[in-house]
C-alpha cells in the first residue's frame, strides 16, 4: 500500500500502482470524468500512470492551466493522427499547446494544406475521437527510438532524439499514431468533444530562416461543443472589439515611424479618457492618505545597481545614455525614484504608513516583434505606488490596498477576476528568495488571510513569489470574457535594506520598513486597451471623450444647438454640437459611430419650449426633457461614474 | 554739416564733429545728464566721441542694457585707478561689466587683498569719482601701445595686445589710470554716485587652470545712492527668499546623486503645487478651446532631423541610446510629437484653429557647472502647446495667447513684465531666416499690433527672431525686484512644411497652417522656483502644500480637530492636525514656519461652541469663526485664487 497525500492535507491508501484516474474514482464517478492529468509530487503526470510510491497528487482538470494543456497537447496528436490519415509520409516536427489551443509543425513534403483540407481534417479528427483511443505511455531504449524513426524516415524526430538521453525517453500512442513524446496525455481521445482547425501558417524549422519552411497548423479543442461555440463568439467579438482597430476609430492613439514602435502617441480623445483614469486615481488615493510625487524618467546607472535592476533585468531596460562619464537609463520602473524621495527626509514611526503615488511613466525593451497595440508597448504609464510601513501596519495596508482593486472592478463592471497568490519556495531561500524565512511566512500569511477574508477568488502558486516578497497578479476578464493580466502587487523586504531605507521606531531605534508595491489601475497602455474591448468603445458617461452632441434638425436651429452646449459646457460636460448641413438621420449615425453616450436633437418643438430629445448611445429615444433635467441627470450619472 | 537721424525718424542737422553728447544737450540738458553712451549707426560709442559724417543716432541711458554695461564697464576702470594707488604695481588682465555689476582679474603679486580692503578701495573711488575726470579715448599705433606697457612691466596686457592689430587699438585715461581698452566709457567719472565692491575672488588666468591664479573684485556702481541701497536690500531678501533654501524647508523638491544633477525629484509638498498649477492651466486651456494629448519622451532620430533639432540642436540634447540599429533620443521639446498628432488624422479648415496642450517633459542637456536649482535643471516640465491655424486666424489666436499670460500675471500678482519681441533681420533671409519676407512682415505687424493694442510693455529686437519666425520673450519681475525669464512665445512658419503638415481649405487645395508655439506658464521648474522667492514661500491659499493647520492647545481637544480637519478635508481642503504633545505656541511658530496659510486653534471654548480660533500666517489673529463660516471663507478663496 502507498499514502496518497490529497491538496486539503487528507492522506488515503491505495494498492500500490494505483493512478491518478483510480484515486479520482475511488472519490466519486463524476470527478473522474473530469481527470485530465495529475500533479503527482508537483510533477504532472498522465492520470493512467502508475504510482509506485507515497506521494502528493493534484488531480488537474479543465479548470486548471495545466490540464487544458495537457488536453491541448494531446489534441495536437489527434491532429496528427488525422493528418497522416490524410497526408501519407507527412513528417513532424513538435506540436505544442499555446495561450489558445494548439498547432503542430509539419513537413507535408511537396504538398500544400488548404483551407478546405483543415475541414477534411477537423472530420477526420472527430471521427478518431470518438473511437475513445487511450493514450498509451511507453518508455523506449534510445536505440529502438532510433531505430523506430530511422525506419519511418523521419529527420525531425531523429534530430529531437539526438538531444535526449537514455531512460528519458517515451512515446506515445493513440490509435494508428505514434510520437516520441514527454507527455504527460489525457486518458483516451474521447475526452476531445469539439474541434475547430484554425489556421494555416509557415514556420521556419527551428525558427531560422535559412532552414526549411515547415506547415504550422493552428486548431483548439474543448470538452463541449459549447463551450467551443462560447470561444469562437467570442473571438468575433473580441475582432470586433479589437482595441487598435477601435482605437483609430475613435481618435484614441496614434503610432509613428518616426517616433519608433511601441511609443504611444495620445490623442486627444485617449488623453481625456487618461485624464479621467487619473482623476479617478487620484481622489482616491488622496482620500486613502496617498502623497503625491513627479520623479523624472532618467537616472544614472549606480542607483539601478543599488537597486539590483542591474545587471540581472538589462534586457528589459533601454540602452544607456553616455553623459559626462556616467551612464544614465530610462527608468523602467518607479520604485527607486520613489525610495530617494522616502529617504530625502528623516523619517519616524509617526510618519509611516508613508505611501508615495505617481502615475510614472517607464520605459521597457519589448523585442519589435512583441510589440502588440497598447498591450506590448515601450512606454507605458504606470498607476503605481509604494506604501512604505512598519510590520505591525501591514496587515491593514495591504487589506486597503486590496479594497481599492475591489473598488475599481466594481466602477469598470468588471465581475470576473482572480488574484494570483505567488510564494515563496522554502528550499530555495537565499538563492531565489531573500533569506527571511519568518518574514516570508509572516507576510504571506497575511496576505492570504485578507484574500480569505474579503472573499475574493484567489489561486496559490509555490515558487513564484519574487525575490523580495510574495506577489499578487491579478487576472481580470472582459465583458466578452477574454482574459487580461492587469497589474501586480508586490510585498519588499530587500529593498529598503539596500537603499537603507529607515525610520526611527518607538524605541528611538532605527528600523527597516516594509514596501508594498501596487498598481491596480495597471498601465494607462493595457487598461485604456482592456476598457475598449470591455465597453466596446461605448464608454460609460464619466469616461466618454465627448458626452453629448446636440444635434440641430437643420440649420435654422444651430444657433440653439450652441446655447444648450454653452450650458452644459459650463457643468464641464464634454459636448459639441454637429453643425454640419447634413439631414437628422446621418447625424445620428455617424454620432453613434463615434459612440457619443448622449445625443440631443432640437427642432423647432425643443427650441421654443427649451427642450432637448434624448437619445442614449445603443438605447435610442429616452424622451424629451428641459435642459436643466437633463443637465441634472448627466452631472450625477458623471460624478457616481455610473455604468450607464 | 551732418545729418543725424534719431530713432523716431526725425532728421537734424548738426555740425561735423558734434557729438552724442552734443546732440543730447540740443534736446535738452536734462536728457544730457542722463547720457551714458550711443548706438552710432548700430554700433555702441562714447557719447563725446566726435561723430564725422551722417549717421543714425540713439542715446543709451540707464534704462538700456547697454547704457548700463558702459557704466559698469567705466566703473571697472574707476576700480582699476583706486586699485592701482592702494596696491602700486598691480597688473591688470580684464575688466567687463557683468549681469549686475562688473570685475576686474588683477595679479597683486603677493600681496592678498582683505575684506577691510574692499572698505578702502570703495572710499577711494568715491573720492576719485568725485574728481568728475573724464574718460579720454585715444587711438594708439601698435608700437607705442607696446612700449607703453613694455615699460609698465604688464605681460598680462602686452599678451591681449599681441592680438590686436594696427588701427583698432585704442587707450582710455581717466584722472592718473590709462587702460588698453576698446570702450566706450561713459563722459566722466561724476556719473558714478553709489559704489559698493561685492566680494573677491580667485580666477585663474584665462579661465585655465594651469595658468596663474589671479585675483577677482566684484562689484556694482549705481548713479544714485537710493538706487543702490534698493538693489542690496533687493538681494539680501533675495537670499532669505533663495528658492534652494525654502525648497529644501518647505519639502518642495530634492535631488540625489545616483539620480543624477539637474534632475529634480518632487517631493509631496512639489507635488501639490505642481498639481494646482496643472489643473489651472488645464482649465484655462479647456476654456480657450485646447485639446489635450500624451506623447513620449523619446523619438528617433529621424524626426529630429526632420524638426532641424539635429544636428544643430544636438549639444543641448542628451546623448543617444542605440537600439534595434537606431538611435533614439529623448525630447528637447514636444513640437515634434505634437506636430505628428496633428497629422495622424487629416484636416481640414474646419478642423482649425487645432490647440493641442500637454504638460511635456522634455530633457535638455546643460553643462553640469550651469546648472543652478530649479532655475537650470536638465528634465523639465513645459506648460507647453502648439496651435495650428490658418493665416486668417492666426491674429486672434495669437491676442487670445497674450490674453492667457496676462490673465495668468493677474493671478500670481506679476505687476511688472515685458515683453521683448525679437524680429526678423531683412538682409539675412534666406540665411539665419526662412525667406518668406511676406510672412515675416505680415506676422510681425500682427504680433506687434496685438501688443499695442493690449497695452502690453514690449520692446522690439531687430536680428533676434527665431529661424522660423518672430518671437517674444517674456520677462517678469518677482516680487523683490529680481528679473526672470518666464517663458518664450513663437510663431512658425517652417516647421509644418518640414514636417508636410497641411490641411484643406476652403478652395477645396492643400494648405500649410501656420503655428504658435506658447508656454505661458514657463516649466514647473523655473516657474515654482520664481514662486518660492515671489511668495517667499508664503504660497496663497490655493497654491499652499498644506492649507490648513488645526492646533489643538492640549491633548483633550485632539478629537475636535480632528473632527474639524474631517470637515475640511471633505471639501477638499488640504488640511492636517497637529497631534503633537507640544505648548500651543511652539505649534504656532512650527506652523508659522512651514508657512501654513491658517491656523485654527481650538481649546475648551471653541470646541463647546463648534467654532474655530482663526490666525492668518504673516497677519495673526483673525478673530473666532464658526467651522462652516471658515470653510465657506476658505472655499471661496480658493476657487477665486485669491492672493489673500
Amino acid at each position: 500500500m502507498i499514502k496518497i497525500t490529497l491538496p486539503d492535507g487528507a492522506v488515503r491508501e491505495y494498492e500500490n500502482g494505483t493512478t491518478a484516474l483510480g484515486v479520482a474514482k475511488s472519490i466519486s464517478e463524476g470527478l473522474a470524468r473530469k481527470v485530465l492529468a495529475a500533479e503527482i509530487n508537483g510533477q504532472v503526470w498522465d492520470a493512467t500512470r502508475p504510482i509506485q510510491q507515497d506521494a502528493s497528487l493534484k488531480l488537474l482538470t479543465w479548470n486548471d492551466t495545466e490540464g487544458k494543456n495537457t488536453f491541448w497537447h494531446s489534441s495536437a496528436h489527434l491532429m496528427a493522427e488525422a493528418v497522416e490519415a490524410l497526408f501519407p509520409g507527412v513528417k513532424f516536427w513538435v506540436g505544442p499547446p499555446v495561450e489558445n489551443g494548439f498547432y503542430y509543425d509539419m513537413d507535408l513534403g511537396d504538398r500544400k494544406m488548404s483551407e478546405e483540407d483543415l475541414l477534411a481534417l477537423e472530420k477526420k479528427m472527430n471521427e478518431l475521437a470518438k473511437k475513445n483511443s487511450d493514450y498509451i505511455r511507453k518508455e523506449i531504449p534510445k536505440a529502438e527510438a532510433l531505430q523506430y524513426f530511422t525506419e519511418k524516415g523521419d529527420e525531425y524526430k531523429l534530430d529531437l532524439l539526438s538531444n535526449l538521453s537514455d531512460g528519458e525517453i517515451t512515446f506515445y500512442t493513440q490509435g494508428e499514431f505514434t510520437d516520441l513524446c514527454r507527455g504527460p496525455h489525457i486518458p483516451n481521445t474521447g475526452f476531445i468533444k469539439a474541434i475547430k482547425l484554425m489556421s494555416i501558417a509557415g514556420a521556419y524549422w527551428k525558427g531560422d530562416e535559412k532552414n526549411k519552411m515547415l506547415t504550422r497548423v493552428y486548431g483548439v479543442t474543448y470538452p463541449s461543443q459549447k463551450e467551443l461555440d462560447e470561444y469562437l463568439l467570442m473571438l468575433e467579438e473580441a475582432k470586433k472589439r479589437d482595441h487598435r482597430k477601435l482605437g483609430k476609430e475613435l481618435g484614441i492613439y496614434t503610432m509613428d515611424d518616426q517616433v519608433g514602435p511601441g511609443l504611444i502617441l495620445w490623442m486627444p480623445n485617449g488623453t481625456v479618457i487618461i485624464e479621467e483614469l487619473e482623476k479617478l486615481a487620484k481622489e482616491t488615493e488622496l482620500q486613502a492618505g496617498y502623497k503625491r510625487v513627479v520623479t523624472p524618467h532618467i537616472a544614472k546607472e549606480s542607483m539601478y545597481l543599488t537597486s539590483g535592476h542591474l545587471p540581472y533585468y538589462a534586457d528589459s531596460m533601454f540602452p544607456p545614455m553616455e553623459m559626462d562619464g556616467e551612464k544614465y537609463y530610462l527608468k523602467a520602473m518607479n520604485c527607486p525614484h520613489h525610495h530617494k524621495i522616502y529617504d530625502a527626509e528623516p523619517k519616524s514611526y509617526k510618519d509611516l504608513p508613508y505611501r508615495l503615488a505617481e502615475y510614472g511613466t517607464c520605459y521597457r525593451y519589448e523585442q519589435s516583434g512583441e510589440l502588440f497595440g497598447l498591450m506590448r508597448v515601450r512606454c507605458l504609464h504606470m498607476n503605481d505606488a509604494h506604501i512604505y510601513c512598519t510590520k505591525e501596519q501591514f496587515a491593514q495596508e495591504f487589506r486597503a490596498v486590496n479594497d481599492m482593486y475591489l473598488k475599481y472592478f466594481k466602477i469598470f463592471g468588471i465581475e470576473k477576476y482572480v488574484m494570483r497568490l505567488s510564494l515563496h519556495d522554502p528550499e530555495k531561500l537565499g538563492q531565489k528568495y531573500v533569506n527571511e524565512p519568518e518574514l516570508w511566512n509572516e507576510t504571506e500569511e497575511l496576505v492570504r488571510n485578507v484574500l480569505v477574508e474579503t472573499g475574493v477568488p484567489f489561486v496559490e502558486v509555490k515558487g513564484e513569489g519574487a525575490f523580495y516578497g510574495p506577489k499578487i497578479d491579478v487576472q481580470i476578464w472582459s465583458a466578452i470574457g477574454r482574459e487580461f493580466t492587469l497589474a501586480t502587487n508586490q510585498v519588499d523586504f530587500a529593498q529598503s535594506r539596500s537603499f537603507k531605507l529607515s525610520f526611527t521606531n518607538q524605541q528611538n531605534e532605527p528600523e527597516v520598513p516594509l514596501i508594498i508595491h501596487r498598481a491596480p489601475l495597471g498601465t494607462h497602455e493595457r487598461f485604456i486597451g482592456f476598457l475598449l474591448e470591455h465597453y466596446a468603445g461605448k464608454f460609460p458617461l464619466w469616461l466618454a471623450p465627448v458626452q453629448v452632441k446636440v444635434l440641430p434638425i437643420s440649420d435654422k436651429f444651430i444657433d440653439y444647438a450652441k446655447t444648450v452646449s454653452d450650458t452644459l459646457k459650463k457643468a464641464d460636460i464634454r459636448c459639441e454640437v454637429d453643425d454640419r448641413n447634413e439631414k437628422i438621420g446621418k447625424k445620428i449615425r455617424d454620432t453613434e459611430l463615434m459612440r457619443v453616450p448622449y445625443m440631443l436633437v432640437v427642432g423647432e418643438k425643443e427650441m421654443n419650449e427649451g427642450k432637448v430629445a434624448v437619445r442614449r448611445q445603443g438605447k435610442g429615444d429616452m424622451g424629451v426633457k428641459s435642459v436643466e433635467e437633463f443637465l441634472q441627470d448627466a452631472v450625477s450619472e458623471i460624478k457616481e461614474r455610473r455604468a450607464d
